[in-house]
Order: C-alpha cells, then structure tokens, then sequence
C-alpha cells in the first residue's frame, strides 16, 4: 500500500540490517589462516587490522558478483522493519557504489528478507548526502552527520565507543525508540 | 577535485546521457523482425506501440546483465557534462532498480564515458523523490516534480508535445541555460 504521509526513515544496509562483516570475516579467514572475529574489532575497522597488503583482497570480495548473496542477517532486522513499515516510510540506503559488482545481489538480499520493501524504496549511492530522509538509522556517524535530520547510530564492531546521543544497541532497542517519536 | 560549494546538479541516464531507447529498439526489431525507430515514438513511450505480450520482454532485456554494455550515448553528453562540472557537482541519477542486473552496466557506461564523475556522485534508486538536489535534468515530467527544485525537461522522443517552461532541446541548449544561472 503506498502511503505517501508517513515520515521518511532511511535504513542503512551494512552491519546494519546484513551483517557483512561476518560474511567478510569468514572469507578472509579462510583464505589467510587466520581466527579473526568481530570481538577482534571493537572500535575499529578490519582495515586497522589486517596486513595493508591484504585490504586489496578485502575490496575483491566486496566487488565480487555472488559474494553478497549469503550475507546473514542482522538479528531481529527481519522483524523490526515489517514492524516499522506501519509507522514509517522506509528505504534502505546503501551507500554501495563503491562495489558495484554487488547491487544485483544486495537488491535481492533485500527482495528475499523484506518483501515489504518495494524496490522503490532502495537507494544505492555513494554519498549519502544527497538523500532527503526525515529519519535515519545507520552505523557510520560520517553518515549520519551527512543528513540535515535526525540520526541514529546503530550499534556495531567498529562505532563502539563513539558517544552519540541517539545510539541504539539492536533492532528492539530501535523499534523502542522509534515508537515514542510524535 | 572535490568541490562541495557548487550547486548541486542531478542527471538522469536514460534518454539524457545513454541512448537506451536506441538499444531497446535494435535489440527488439532483430527479434521480431519489426523496423521501428525513434521517429515513431513520437509523444509516445515503446509500450504504447508494440503488442502487450511483447512487453515482458522488452522489461527482460532491459533486466538482463550485459544488455546495457553497448548503449550508444546521447549526442554530446560526454562533451556537456566535463564543461558543465566546472560550475556544478553533478551526481547521475538513475531510477533504474527496476532492473537490478543492469545496475554493474550502468555504473561501467558512467565511468567509461565520464571519468570525471566519481563513482561517490552515482545514484541508482527507485523513486526521485529522495534524492536532494538544487537542479535536475531529466527527460520525465513525473521526475522533475518530485524534486522540490528547478528542474529541466530534455527533450526526448515520447516528451514531444509536452508544454514546459525549461525544456532543453539537447545538451548544447542545456550548457546555454545552465551556464546563465547565478
């Protein structure tokens, strides 16, 4: 049903709704011997971590065709959005560009966890900047301090320690918050 | 060079930058053995003309990964858009997730033919009512009135007979126009 009154919330795809360090992890750890985990990357990025050396490989995987397809997803995600689609406009907004080799497959990750999101309302950008939302839930303050609106960080590996008054720790703890907005 | 005080100038793709319509047609003569061209789609869209049960696949070439590799470009485009980044931060903006495969196509064809747009200054999206911008180009009436600013309407093959107060006729009437703005 289209309903155009609702306010607009944007929702991030990374680590955010599909959990694509796990699936980045997996991949390197298996190519490079390696036991690393998200708990290896609290407050940082994989690139603080790996062998400079090793982030072209990081950057491969990301681009390449079919390695998207079996990104998990983040607990509860497929839960919440249904829920917040009542209450709220929602597209998600991945700023993927960057992986371009990756778009068919996240536009089906999308169509497969959350059919409730007509494929209208997905943007795939590089700078999120251009995107007009009234409320957004993402992971990377850069981007949320990119809107002019209000922002959520999303908790993850890598924001940990960041202080932002609107941190939200899961999907439950967001669709909380999000009810109480008038 | 990253230049963040100009303003802000949306591009549409197909129609504006990428000779689709062209492509669509070749690809759909070849099958059924038909002569159409441009010229009889005047003030009209490719659905209007061909049998309804051909429509599938006109959608499925258009969905289909490596249809969009040889997609001629609109005459000047590649001249326009270089002079016109002097003056504005261009962004392509796309409303192409209707075919998801064509997406990795899409992005190659922008790169290819203009080096100078970064790929952080690429949206593919669903609706253009998201998207942020102080002008646009665009060949769709319906896309210039979900931005909220000036738009411009390029004239393109099913757009004839359309009033409108900023048409542009092709991209050297656009650089005239652009380049008088303050």
């Amino acid at each position: 049903m289209k309903t155009v009154n609702k306010p607009r919330l944007a929702i991030d795809m990374d680590d955010v709704i599909a959990d694509s360090m796990t699936l980045i992890l997996n991949k390197y750890n298996k190519e490079y011997n390696t036991n690393l985990s998200k708990n290896d990357l609290h407050g940082k990025t994989i690139y603080d971590l790996i062998p400079t050396e090793h982030i072209p490989a990081i950057k491969h995987y990301q681009n390449t065709r079919g390695f998207y397809k079996d990104v998990p997803l983040i607990p509860q995600a497929n839960h919440a959005i249904p829920e917040l689609t009542t209450k709220y406009d929602i597209f998600i907004v991945s700023a993927a560009l960057e992986f371009p080799n990756s778009l068919p497959d996240r536009f089906d990750f999308i169509g497969d966890h959350f059919p409730m999101i007509p494929w209208n309302n997905i943007v795939f950008c590089g700078n999120k900047q251009i995107v007009k939302a009234d409320y957004i839930i993402d992971d990377m303050l850069e981007n949320i301090n990119s809107y002019s609106t209000k922002g959520f960080l999303f908790s993850a590996y890598h924001n940990i320690g960041i202080e932002h008054e609107n941190r939200v720790e899961d999907w439950e703890h967001a669709i909380k918050l999000l009810e109480f907005i008038k």
